[in-house]
């Protein structure tokens, strides 16, 4: 086995762990937290509520909440003037996926300056980020855990992935309770990117056995419980196992990277501005076709995983299985069929799958892809 | 489920591995580091090569070999003066658990001062420690990536377990090179050692999801690897899952903790100086049987991680194949079967059943247990 890193935030899980953020980020040495977050956040009332508890430990705040889901270049620079202008020296992130990027980005370039641009790519990071405490209010993102930031460069209509070690959060939050209040659309799309991590994760080509048990476990875990997630509100332990499931798939994907369907769906995010989740949920059955033959072993433990048997079942008719379980899940909990329901048009294909081939995750992808095979595939998923 | 918290030190894994000690050391901001190892290690050859690594990136270094197994409050003492008459601002532990957890309690007094008895307990750490390496070279204790430090008071002739998350090292550097260089002895001790913390951390009270995924891979290992590593000292890819397994076990233990079998060795070392690997080895079965009742579910899950098939048995019986796996394996790689092959006399036992009954390993065993239930056992055990 070839060297490997491991590395993973301290970890906060359960019911009512918010009431926490306040002593967590006093623990990490903050003064005054920028509490970064979205109106949908600040209007479901939980960042009213960690202000209080950000007050209640001691601490000063400023509450910043001009993010967009896949947030922009503009936002961050906007974000990091305020972080200044009110002397900030921690940072807490409260929101989904796009939320906790743009708070990672803020503290990046809050210590290291320059533009976004420049660090786009692998290890760009060289001087330590401030305090950073991460509070997930979607089970999905895994952002919470990972070392990725992704952030939209509006000019060049690009997402740009942004991986360090640096970006990996002092603290992770998972908080059930808060993750509980969401639509059933959003578990849906949210649920949906849980598993695509936690499988493009177990089949990456940097894959260890620290990122393979977290992988196969969230797996499982959203094989018995997305479903009934989707299906009501106040099913509290389906959703506080899709909580779990999402902080594995994140452990997993942080440290094993991802694949394909990242690379492009990322670029989809770029291009359109389209939801990540649903966009990931389409693309995943397509590419695990693709990828078939690059990981048969491991599309028949993701099979079994589902709750497949592999009883006189041929290892390649097993693989076969993670697909159709797949296929089956996204249709339980009405994931559009198609690109075309969420707005591709093939005129897009082209410059796409030009900008997913450059994507970062490719590179861990099981098997090589060349931009006409992704093109190929974007056609077959419209 | 409650609230739980866990933690992990960044993780290096992987043949050769060492040589990223002076870079990590640099990296936590060391100038002179501690280099805390013993007479073993040093024959061996592995401390002189640290000591290079170190001086390569630049940084000064003190050797300190001055511990023995089952470290000493009074060798603490010693290193700390060294610690502090050398001016070093950093701590490499490299050794067995015994090195590992001295380095820790050196580390501890460095900046905490007063005596090594006023932290025993959980929790009782107040500031933090300097940077702290830890590279094992038996794959057994776990200590690089645990919260625990394990010291004899001498006085007293006990054990004192130390826990904090302090305590847990910045950067673990597991190198499946130097683990490999051991006697076939030391491998199965040191390999039952492990199985005992995996079984301990999955039937733990404090077990969740994050920890049982570690365990039960350890245990997956164990029973493919450690046979194998102990019949043959060239059998690379055996040593490389056992090193793999003794840190899926590390984190998960550190994480939820122990049980009886770590309660009442901890007391064994303590009074006796004996090879703490081989005498868990010797109870693991006998605490396993006393905690059957409590973990019926999960002893059948530990069966099959041990590849017993659960095709038309019932749920008591696979979980009395856990505890015949767990004798088989401990008989085919030559422990004894007995604790009076190893020292202990029948006249210990009052003794030894007191302290036990107050380690704090004895809070997270999933069976309650008396002191006359700890003698019955032990008598048992003889």
């Amino acid at each position: 086995m070839d060297i490997f890193k491991f590395v993973t935030p301290e970890i906060i899980f359960g019911r009512n762990s918010l009431d926490q953020i306040g002593a967590s980020a006093a623990r990490l040495g903050a003064r005054k937290v920028f509490v970064a977050s979205d109106p949908g956040v600040l209007e479901a009332g939980w960042a009213g509520k960690a202000v209080e508890i950000i007050k209640g430990a001691g601490l000063e705040h400023c509450l910043w909440t001009g993010i967009t889901p896949n947030p922009k270049d503009c936002e961050i620079e906007e974000g990091v003037g305020i972080y200044r202008s009110e002397n900030c020296d921690a940072v807490l992130a409260l929101g989904g996926g796009s939320v906790i990027d743009a708070a990672k980005a803020v503290a990046l370039m809050a210590t290291n300056g320059g533009t976004i641009q420049q660090y786009e790519g692998i290890g760009k990071v060289h001087s330590p980020l401030p305090p950073l405490v991460a509070v997930p209010t979607t089970a999905g993102s895994g952002a919470e855990v990972s070392q990725f930031s992704i952030i939209v460069d509006v000019e060049r209509k690009i997402k740009m992935t942004i991986i360090s070690k640096s970006l990996v959060p002092d603290i992770a939050i998972v908080d059930s309770g808060i993750l509980g209040t969401k639509s059933s659309e959003l578990t849906a799309n949210t649920g949906m990117d849980v598993l695509t991590h936690a499988v493009e994760a177990y089949t990456s080509v940097a894959a260890t056995p620290l990122t393979d048990v977290q992988a196969l476990n969230s797996i499982r875990l959203i094989a018995r419980s997305l479903r009934k997630s989707v299906a009501s509100k106040t099913d509290l332990v389906a959703k506080e196992e899709m909580a779990m499931a999402s902080l594995q798939a994140g452990i997993a994907f942080s440290n094993a990277i991802l694949g394909a369907v990242h690379a492009i769906t990322h670029q989809l995010g770029g291009l359109l501005d389209m939801p990540h989740g649903e966009a990931n949920a389409i693309l995943l059955p397509h590419v695990m076709r693709f990828n078939l033959i690059a990981a048969l072993e491991r599309y028949a433990e993701i099979a079994e995983a589902f709750g497949e048997s592999s009883l006189g079942t041929s290892k390649r008719a097993m693989a076969e299985k993670a697909i159709s379980a797949v296929e089956e899940l996204a249709e339980d909990i009405g994931i559009s069929p198609s690109l075309s329901a969420v707005g591709l048009q093939e005129e897009h294909i082209p410059e796409l799958s030009k900008n997913a081939i450059h994507d970062a995750c490719l590179i861990t992808n099981p098997r090589d892809m060349t931009r006409a095979q992704i093109e190929k595939l974007l056609k077959e998923a419209l």
